[in-house]
């Protein structure tokens, strides 16, 4: 077993391996090392260069075409013409703020609104993913005058000082705040009532010790998938009882819905809504405007209704004229191309390929997933997690032009999240290319 | 003197009057009622319905052209060629994040950086100057292991949970942290020595006071034209003291360039170097990419050190291709048109229209301001602050198809922010107009 990677990069680049890349990209890998904050980070071994990008494929500098099965921000694919047309149009005719009228907002937040519960009826917009955990928190904290948060062990919810305090798994040189309270991940394999009752029992202990300290028990805060946990996506339904424990510990439930919303799980478009539960308030994040930056939150009436009164909030390019195109341009095509149904039908026939590719070797365990978010377990001799395998993986599949990455507390799980759009056939290919790697690994290549 | 309007939104659409508007707009009004969140305002008491922007010029549904001198986000003006074109080759090639390689990024970050001084040198890209603020302040508590924040007594910094706590223009609804403390705004008509030596004995024993109650002074936070406190752009070089005594107290210095920054001062590219210091760490946001959400700070190197090894940062959208591609236009217009220079003398000359109008007027008191961002404070017989004759002023420029809007403690300050392209003649038409709407209100009409 490896040791816990929280709070370090999973895949990135070690600088001091600079001297093995071209000299164009050792270039521009040292003057990024001279003007950006030592913080920066780059993806695989061998840093990546890419100077164009269409539908699935990342094409390098070299004009070689990657298979981008990483990325969830261009969920629909790089460059997708109603994207870049809806941008390019707006673009050049108006981009302005909230603090006028324009019928552009209103109709996205109509169709935002329609597209869940019908509890969740009011919309703020914001730039970012981390903007928007921030914002509910902001929420959570004015409705029930009580800071306290509740979050799983290896969360991670953002960037902002109140996001990255509570998300344990940027690690220890980032401190968790005294009002926060983490919680284990769902367990694994077990049915949906036995995984719902363990955490929904965690959670309310979690909230009565932050009541015992005084602090108060303020907001639940979930990726509905679970990603930066190892991903826990089944059995559906066991946020239920959890949902029901923190009502009646008086706060709130905010999904984040930033990586399982807008399809990626296939089941629905919105990862809550897998699990029949109403949250108070959802952060939306990454895919809504396929990377135009737009996130926001929608929230019920109730939880939005002191900090709508009292706290003024003006996001200066939260639903700008631009962003909010690109993501009316979004809905459409999910909409029109049936990309929920696709990444339902396609994630479940590469959920299927990737379990007899996982039978087939002693380095993969088990394979689960929602649509097309995928995570497969990569073990050692004894069955444990092995985050160095893993990168092993990771990177050999980068040589042959397909981009995963690998999430958990130890790195070993391998991250797949091909776009929405994509076909059986592409779904076969990628899991084509890790069985190819896996023999290679085998073969002692 | 009116009251003070700290916490209340300065030239707000009161809903209420929702039926004295014209069909188009009362159905949108309605329409945002039901879907966004009650705190989402419009500017001015009748709301305007924008459909097209073109250089100074919004147009609304009608067709009607207003000038724009309140907008600091498109301060090229709107829609500016250059931007959408980089825009729009952009975003039909490739839009990724900052962990690839791209040549884009490097290059702006060093065309940044190269506009500061030369101590600072890294940079960290984020979408919203919130967000920009927010890091800021995550930088100095890192670096100085102490969370106090010293701020003026009617800042405005941002959004999120960190940057509203140190804004107390939020008003009494937007709790301060515990950890912050708020000086008076920096004096007016005094010499820079006198003003200086005030507001840094002020930051000095708010600095002791934090020490003293354990919490300790991590940062002085400090919008360089002071906008929210009713702009204090003069005397250039009063900073310089408050700068030493943050130094020798310890704590960071962090400048707010959101509003001061890009050339908008005519005397600097940003708002500090005309008062001679360097600052810890600089916060940008709002014009940075006309419009496209791109924003960021940069540092020194000592400053960033801690945080860049201990804190991992990415933002996803942060220094996103096409905002970088907007970013990079920006600066390129800037330099090329000579819009320093321009802000400068346009600037002086709007400068000496206005005060010749203030002095016609009992109505007008001081006008100050630095290249294209002006003050006029609008005062009783009294010569008090009169925020209600000042709104009285904006909406009838309103009606005579002219922006602006009010700031301060009282709303009683005339915002004036024409676009960093605006002409001599420009400059006139606008104070001719004001002259007309104080000529009309002695007339009684």
């Amino acid at each position: 077993m490896t040791q816990s990677l929280t709070g370090r990069m999973i895949n990135g680049f070690d600088i001091a391996d600079a001297d093995e890349l071209d000299a164009s990209s050792r270039d521009l890998v040292e003057r990024r090392g001279r003007v950006l904050s030592t913080g920066y980070k780059l993806l695989y071994a061998r840093p990546l260069h890419f100077v164009r990008g269409e539908g699935r494929y990342l094409i390098d500098a070299d004009g070689h075409p990657y298979f981008d099965a990483y990325n969830n921000v261009t969920s629909l694919g790089h460059c997708h013409p109603v994207v870049v047309d809806a941008v390019t149009r707006q673009v050049a005719k108006l981009n302005t703020n909230t603090r006028y009228l324009h019928e552009g907002l209103v109709d996205y937040a109509e169709r935002l609104a329609d597209t869940h519960d019908r509890a969740l009826t009011r919309a703020i917009f914001t730039c970012t993913g981390s903007e928007s955990i921030d914002l509910a928190l902001r929420i959570a904290r004015t409705a029930t005058g009580k800071p306290g948060v509740v979050v799983t062990e290896n969360a991670y919810h953002g960037m902002t000082m109140a996001a990255a305090e509570i998300s344990p798994s940027l690690g220890t040189g980032v401190p968790l705040g005294a009002h926060v309270r983490v919680v284990p991940a769902p367990a694994r394999g077990a049915t949906a009532s036995e995984v719902g009752r363990q955490l929904a029992r965690a959670v309310a202990a979690a909230a009565a010790d932050l009541e015992r300290h005084g602090i108060g028990f303020g907001a639940f805060v979930a990726d509905s998938l679970f990603s930066s946990d190892g991903l826990a996506p089944e059995p559906a339904g066991f946020l239920r009882e959890v949902r029901n424990v923190v009502r009646d510990a008086g706060g709130l439930y905010i999904a984040d819905e930033v990586q399982p919303g807008f399809a990626r799980t296939g089941d629905a478009m919105w990862g809550y809504q897998r699990h029949g539960i109403v949250p108070d308030v959802v952060a939306m994040g990454k895919p809504m405007g396929n990377g135009l930056p737009i996130a926001g939150v929608v929230a019920t009436d109730a939880a939005l209704d002191d900090f709508g009164r009292n706290a003024r909030y003006f996001n200066t390019f939260g639903g700008n004229t631009v962003s909010i195109a690109a993501a009316a341009a979004v809905l459409s095509v999910i909409e029109e191309d049936g990309l929920l149904e696709n990444s339902r039908v396609v994630g479940a026939r590469l959920l299927d390929r990737l379990r007899v590719t996982a039978a087939r070797t002693v380095m993969l365990g088990d394979v689960r997933g929602a649509g097309l978010y995928l995570g497969v377990d990569v073990v050692d001799a004894l069955g444990q997690p092995d985050g160095e395998r893993a990168l092993d993986i990771v990177n050999r599949l980068r040589e042959r032009r397909f981009l995963i990455s690998a999430m958990g507390p130890h790195g070993s799980v391998l991250k797949i999240r091909p776009p929405l759009t994509t076909t059986a056939d592409e779904a076969d290919e990628l899991n084509d290319a890790l069985a190819d790697v896996l023999d290679e690994i085998t073969g002692g290549r």
